[in-house]
């Protein structure tokens, strides 16, 4: 598949790697033609590069993973004719350092940033995805053993499907992939870096994530129990 | 140990259950004095009630279990003659459920919600822990299998450590207990409210935690390899 992915920072070209090693025909984009990261990453790896706009038009699917305070930029860049109707997979988070560590997530106004970025490009069909681990975590989930979660947000039922076949391809498994719903749930997902960050901190480096474990609920059980009383005696 | 419990609902009764459990002497705090939640409590658990300032004046210890928009007009109530110089533990959130579920975390200037009741009340001695999960979780732990983590926020050290011997009272093991650091570090436990809001929507009931995994580091392990090498050849 033509995929184009911005941004040419460690998560871009670490994206595109993984991708053109699954056999993607890969275009880096970048602010300009003559980015020396882009050129240096697509001489290396058989892929493509050049300007946002370029890459975007030629793409079947685009990956945004440019940092998030820059994305509506990037995506201006891009060009709306060269997102509409294309799914775009969104892997960023707007962080502010100006405080120093840990950074604070910046909230838009629509809720999340994948939203401002949906409501800026009413044709392209946004997912949000991958933004809860470190860069190797998310094309390499194996970096951390057992059933650790991946969320999916995305309004749109086709866009959330290719997102999803693009984490199997990583190595997520269905346990693991974890569809939180619309698009507005990025709104957990991205505060979550709140907490990232923390432990990221704590833990001294970015080789982990977060598993969810359930209890077993009586209260469930029980009403199960007596649903099945209930069938016997009206049987 | 007289133990306050600041709030009548769900949250502060099932706390205020399982602290006289254990055999603390429990005052459970509400607006009025004459609250009937709170008087059927105190005759059911051989505790006491009263107003937040009663409930407060006799408490050595003070947990905060309002829900968080009531929680600054609570300690209000209860004063800050009352406070000075306690262990205010903090487990509410404050959740604006204006446009319906799941709510939004509020977050106050200050960054979090125990920084904005820190801010108000400086003579106390503020601690955020266990408004990260779900009620029956917080007082009894084993409902969720593994090593699933509850957080820690405080500045000051005694005051943590005192949260930390009432988290072990209630089950929770130090392999669980994650000491995030300062009070400001609530700011990550408070956000990722929103993230459990949606988990909590998707798996259909409360009895959930997250869980910390993490994957090897090469790096370190190489770092590590490196300075044992160089440790014999010094030597």
């Amino acid at each position: 598949m033509k995929i184009a992915v911005l941004g040419t920072g460690e998560v871009g070209r670490t994206l595109a790697t993984r991708l053109a090693g699954l056999g993607h025909q890969v275009t880096i984009g970048s602010r300009t033609a003559d980015n020396a990261q882009a050129a240096e990453w697509a001489a290396a790896n058989g892929g493509a590069h050049g300007t946002f706009a370029t890459a975007a038009a030629g793409a079947e699917l685009v990956l945004n993973a440019t940092a998030g305070e820059h994305a509506l930029a990037a995506l201006t860049a891009a060009g709306a004719q060269n997102l509409d109707g294309k799914t775009v997979i969104d892997v960023s988070n707007w962080l502010d350092f100006s405080a120093g560590f840990p950074p604070k997530v910046v909230v838009p106004d629509e809720g999340s940033l994948v939203e401002h970025l949906q409501a800026a490009f009413p044709g392209a069909r946004f997912v949000k995805t991958l933004n809860t681990v470190n860069i190797k975590v998310m094309v390499s989930p194996q970096e951390v053993p057992g059933r650790h979660a991946i969320f999916v947000s995305a309004d749109d039922a086709g866009a959330k499907a290719q997102a999803v076949e693009l984490l199997r391809s990583f190595g997520w498994t269905d346990e693991q992939i974890t569809d939180l719903g619309g698009l507005a749930t990025a709104r957990g997902t991205e505060t979550y870096l709140n907490l990232w960050l923390l432990l990221y901190g704590k833990i001294g480096h970015g080789s982990f994530n977060i598993s969810l474990v359930e209890g077993a609920v009586q209260g469930s059980a029980e009403a199960a129990v007596e649903s099945a009383t209930e069938s016997t005696v009206e049987a």
